[in-house]
């Protein structure tokens, strides 16, 4: 096999399955592959012929039958090169890679494509997940494409167009009175009374794989040679993981040389425990105290191993960084008259940007990354009162018979 | 030199000029090519190195200095296979071209890319569009990219989601009291006044162009075997000439041989000049009657070139359907529930496939490429009630000083 499951913790190793999300340690599970075997049919010279969407990468991906992929066309986004920066980094040079060109409309996409097609592997035929809105409507869209039944649970305040675009893919969706880790468990204490799938973060082994494919498609269209800084807006933290393992293993496989990027998280100030984790000498609690940010995927207050994405920031000689909403609009606008439609999660890395020179963490010599995650029009109000809000798994199956769609 | 202006009317040649949009005659300019000089760098080998942009093409675009190429990543956009489409089709296949995933989240960002990058060229600052929408934001994006100045003109009753995009990008945004061609005629009137280069439909040679890569992507996608069937949401039409024009080029370079597609055209009933033409033995009128269709791309009741559209319909043993505003809410569902969300533009295909299935038009064994043009959500409400309203270009010098942005 050319792949298996190892514990990020201790280190144990087992045979991938998809039931496995988190070693008997309590650690979790990651994806890792036989590199010395993949290195005899990957090479730099052949991927320039490959499909262009992240299935070029397919050794690096845990399908095994290539027959059992779901894909509508997802990846291979392009990095562009923002104009008029001297301003800001005299030397340097910022790219934005953007993920809204996925077919969701949004990087979420890349994970579900990876999830469900393990899945479908797998014989899985019903899924469901939490989600702060863009994950949602990518599972929505990946299960509809396979014929899977999708079941969806977003906050009741995410915003009302991609709720719409979940119950356009036809996916049974729900809003639920809480936070994404709230819809988690109702998630989670549906799994043996529904027999649905939970494709929630870290709870399966494809979402982090599929995440992967940011950092390779960022080596390989930077001509391997790897940018100064990554600034990406983080909720979760599976793409943190996800680019952090491609890293690692293009460097295995010789792809690449030398120092990695600093990663960098950014958050919204009043939702921002991975910030308050690197202030904390790298110490991450999830955040117990009120939440005060708006309604956006960074908006995590505790993710399933935050643990992990500070280390990772941390030994890549990172860092994580807390703007504010009007910092976020004013990007925005900043970034629209250069071209680009930002979403607040891209926006906010744009003024990472700007805090992160100030610092002197950036210097005017460094090449840096940006992501745009999503599309900017998603976020603008339609409105999702048609829905049913629940707060529990319980108050669900109670209200299963309102749905209407 | 690589290209020059040829007249569709009368034949007659002129050396490439950005001011020449038609001829003496009154025949419509388009770009014509070296081929025998381009055959010489272009193979169908060396475009698999090649960078996966339209601009993959650069040969086959009208920009001399590769410096002064405008690229947000546009085109190279996923060709992706409908799956359980035997009940319809049962030995042929549907391909569906997702122009959503451009970067202005629609098929215009590649009429824009070519027209401003040719504007670029020629030292262009200011430029101005009528539109119905997708073709302002692209507008918007682009010259925004560029540095240049732009005012866009759409329809009052324009999804406001993409009105606001245009405000987003920094354009100086105005509704007309009227359709596109009212809209037009105030950008036609302001050129000398206001010194704006108009980039509207078939007035300067550079979007048709950018148009015409859709259908080098199809037949290049398709590894050069052509489709029987490819089913496009017309307006303007600037698509249907252009991707003719690709295949007839391609013919010529000797990349594919053999019958071309028949290219139909759809449009939304209460507004089928096209459609009228080709029942009226191909004798293209205006729409003089009311006009009862929704606000999208295909409400175009008086295209600057109808007669060149219906021509190469006809010519290529095509046709024109008109569906319902019902037909097309029907078709989006079916299609989110195959798990791609597809604009009225791109839901009208859909139906017009079901339409020409039973027609017995198209055949069981054929191969039919649908367009989806646009993202979904950009038609959902948004209120743009903040901007002035205008109907002539007197009155919109009237009320320059109220823009607010």
């Amino acid at each position: 096999m050319r792949f298996l499951l190892t514990c990020k913790s201790c280190g144990k190793q087992i045979p991938f399955d998809l039931k496995a999300n988190s070693c008997k340690c309590g650690g979790t599970l990651l994806v890792t592959y036989d590199l010395e075997r993949i290195g005899r049919t990957l090479n730099k010279e052949n991927l320039m012929y490959r499909q262009t969407t992240m299935w070029r990468y397919a050794e690096l991906l845990p399908v095994q039958n290539k027959d059992c992929i779901i894909s509508l066309g997802e990846g291979w986004t392009p990095l562009i090169p923002l104009k008029d920066t001297k301003g800001i980094l005299p030397k340097g040079k910022v790219w934005v890679k953007r993920e809204e060109q996925n077919p969701t409309g949004s990087f979420k996409s890349r994970g579900f494509s990876a999830a469900i097609s393990v899945a479908n592997e797998f014989g899985i035929r019903k899924v469901a997940v939490n989600s702060n809105g863009n994950a949602a409507s990518a599972l929505a869209a990946y299960a509809a494409y396979a014929g899977m039944e999708a079941y969806v649970f977003v906050p009741r305040d995410c915003p009302g167009l991609i709720v719409k675009e979940c119950v356009d893919y036809g996916a049974n969706t729900f809003l639920v009175d809480g936070y994404i880790h709230d819809a988690g468990r109702i998630v989670k204490e549906g799994e043996n009374e529904q027999g649905w799938y939970n494709v929630g973060t870290l709870q399966e082994p494809g979402r982090v794989e599929g995440k992967k494919t940011m950092g390779l498609e960022i080596a390989e269209q930077l001509r391997w040679k790897m940018p100064d800084v990554i600034i990406y807006p983080t909720g979760g933290g599976s793409g943190i993981i996800g680019m952090w393992n491609a890293f690692l293993q293009l460097k295995e496989l010789g792809f690449i040389h030398g120092k990695l990027p600093r990663m960098v998280s950014v958050q919204e100030q009043g939702c921002q425990p991975l910030v308050d984790a690197i202030e904390n000498s790298g110490n991450f609690m999830p955040q117990n105290g009120a939440v005060n940010s708006c309604p956006t995927g960074m908006r995590v207050p505790n993710p399933p191993d935050g643990q992990l994405v500070v280390s990772i920031l941390l030994e890549s000689g990172g860092t994580a960084v807390a703007v504010s909403s009007e910092e976020i609009v004013q990007a925005q606008r900043s970034l629209g008259k250069r071209g680009i439609s930002a979403s607040p999660e891209g926006a906010a890395t744009w003024a990472a940007l700007l805090r992160l020179i100030d610092w002197k963490f950036i210097l005017p010599t460094d090449e840096v990354v940006l992501f745009n995650t999503s599309h900017s029009i998603k976020y603008l109000p339609w409105n999702s009162n048609s829905l049913p809000i629940v707060k529990s798994y319980r108050e669900w199956v109670g209200c299963r018979q309102q749905i209407v769609h």
